[in-house]
């Protein structure tokens, strides 16, 4: 049995970021110091991170004792910035620098005076993220449902880890609706060679395992992508999860993982693969 | 045998506006007028200006007797305009205002910072009118050709006549090298529903009878778009170029016609075919 593992696995520069910023806190010993949501999608990191002491919470109204907050790498809506700052509480800003860009852009079209359209999942924390600086007018849209109708001017931005043939797809579907449309095309780049690398190790393995949150909306796209190519592919968040069954017959597995999956859990999962299927 | 002619056949909006300027100068019998170019991409109706004392010229050097240029309708290049105004002779602009249009954004794209990228024929008038409000790192893409190496930034105008699908692919292409880009839909409505009209009639007959002049980048366009679906297709210019041996096993035949084909020929044709066609 041989084992393939994408070089592009794991950890992206924003992650990475807000998990080196988020575990010198907690080196600090600092006390009442919580996340702003999970930091990042991945139950088993922040499940580390709760057991140094750095607890995420969902509102700001949840604790009585905040003295600073770690915002998620996903970011968070302008409304609750403000009310971070207005209430005196500290703000460390774990926000991936190429969301925050996104976030630039939104309210910067906002701004010239174009109708926002956001390329992403409605519920994402980024999406919801991005739409408290894109103006009233704005709206979501994800590529699978019809485009709403749209203004003659609009202006595009993409959640991060969105795949370009999407954006390609929606971008084509537009240009019916508006007659001016401007994009930024934030996906990151290490979105996109995640993508590529998975999709050709997917077309030459007999089997594709996924490891990541299953939360995370990037490892489902990786997810999503292997069984789009009708190979057999397994979403798991940790080795625990493997079957000696899905191993039985296959001559070569793909392991791949999302932007929010930690080494650890990669290498744990290729170890116990070859632990099981000898 | 069945005849359909298209609704959308024939002069569109500019190509109107400019018939009717040119010979509105013409029964007011001025002396010393030109067109620069051919006004229109139709050489029967060049033919019958010519007639009435307007004939077109290629260089402002190659007559010494100028009073008044009409501007074709394709627009011309700016420093043509400029050396027109300097030397004192009368310009009566006949350009479509959808190309004034689409010359407007070349120039607010290129002022804006844009690398501008034209959609369109590299040698068809019109571009090389946009060309010339479009700063010096313009380039001409044609959606067939590779795209050339871009900037970051870059701002697209159309040619009015290209179909929309053309853009799409060239949009989708310079996703992949541009992180900011500005598109401006210069494609003119009646193109597009022209286009589509000749699409829906290709599928349906037996042959279809493209008229307009064989210079004429939107006529061509028609004509291959009903053979790209594989119908016995024939760009004619006028009746006199029908040939029996076309119409012999057809039992309903198609007629359409490019923005610059006036009534009388396309009328003059659907009588032809009746004539022979029996």
């Amino acid at each position: 049995m041989k084992i393939l593992v994408a070089k592009t696995a794991g950890f992206c520069f924003g992650v990475k970021r807000a998990i080196d910023i988020a575990f010198q806190i907690a080196r600090e010993k600092r006390k009442e110091v919580y996340t702003f949501g999970p930091i990042i999608h991945n139950p088993q990191v922040v499940e580390r991170l709760r057991k140094k002491g750095i607890v995420p919470i969902d509102s700001i109204d949840e604790k009585k004792d905040i003295k600073a907050l770690i915002i998620r790498t996903h970011g968070i809506p302008l409304k609750i910035s403000q009310e971070i700052l207005s209430r005196g509480y500290e703000m460390i800003d774990a926000t991936c620098p190429f969301v925050k860009k996104a976030q630039h852009y939104a309210k910067l079209l906002n701004k010239e005076g174009y109708q926002v359209v956001i390329l992403g999942e409605k519920n994402h924390p980024e999406v919801q993220s991005l739409m408290s600086y894109a103006g009233s007018d704005a709206v979501v849209v994800n590529g699978a449902t019809p485009l709403p109708k749209l203004k003659r001017k609009i202006g595009i931005v993409v959640q991060t880890t969105q795949p370009l043939e999407v954006l390609k797809n929606v971008l084509s579907g537009t240009l019916k609706l508006a007659k001016e449309i401007k994009v930024y095309n934030t996906i990151c780049n290490s979105t996109a060679l995640r993508l590529n690398e998975t999709e050709r190790m997917a077309r030459k393995v007999d089997v594709m395992v996924v490891v990541g949150g299953k939360n995370s909306a990037n490892t489902t796209q990786l997810t999503r992508l292997c069984e789009a190519l009708a190979v057999p592919t397994y979403h798991i968040e940790t080795a625990s999860e493997i079957r000696k069954a899905w191993l039985r017959k296959a001559n070569t597995i793909g392991i791949t993982a999302g932007a929010s999956t930690p080494a650890w859990i990669i290498t744990d999962v290729e170890k116990r693969m070859r632990d099981i299927g000898g």
